[in-house]
């Protein structure tokens, strides 16, 4: 059985942007932290709603017909299937939450696809 | 949809203990906050996982072979099937991640069980 789990340690050992890491499953839900700085790619997610809490900074989702600015403490689910962009002006640290088997770029692919199942 | 969620916010509602308010819904999981003091009650989900995100404050999770403190910013998932009781000793705030229609005290009722799907 596992102990507790910081997320601001597991955070302090990413270096990189774009790519979440598993730090936890709850039956088929896995539990991943990021960071992330500038622009991701627009995409969806056919089969799955997505929800981001934001540990630090300020995330921004930008949907087609609005942007949702998500600050620290903020939680936000993305429903599946609708096409969206997130973004952060600054370093923005986040836990996301979603089914396990999740590609970050959706259908869309591309540079910024990172490995699933990435445990740190 | 949905605008970002405030887990401050949320809790600044909540005035007594031990009754989980959902807060959104990822797919079929629900993300419920609670603030709790003392000592709540042995049980146990035998269906399913069941995580909390410590807010503010320190919980206790105390299995019959051994004990976790949880502190802000971290995480822990209690295991299927395992008979747990949660405590804190001083007033404690959480976010719970765990598939909709769990009941609070698992198999164990008695009168702390709280009702259903009561958003806030």
């Amino acid at each position: 059985m596992n102990n507790a789990i910081d997320l601001h340690q597991k955070l302090a050992l990413i270096a990189d942007h774009w790519h979440p890491r598993v730090i936890a499953e709850l039956n088929d839900i896995q539990f991943k932290v990021v960071k992330f700085e500038g622009d991701f790619v627009w995409h969806k997610h056919d089969d799955t709603d997505e929800a981001f809490l934001v540990i630090q900074g300020e995330m921004i989702v930008e949907f087609r017909d609005r942007v949702v600015r998500v600050g620290e403490g903020q939680l936000f689910v993305v429903p599946k299937g609708i096409e969206h962009i997130t973004r952060a002006e600054r370093e923005c640290h986040a836990l996301i939450i979603e089914p396990r088997g999740v590609v970050n770029t959706g259908e869309a692919g591309g540079e910024l696809t990172a490995p699933l199942d990435d445990w740190i």
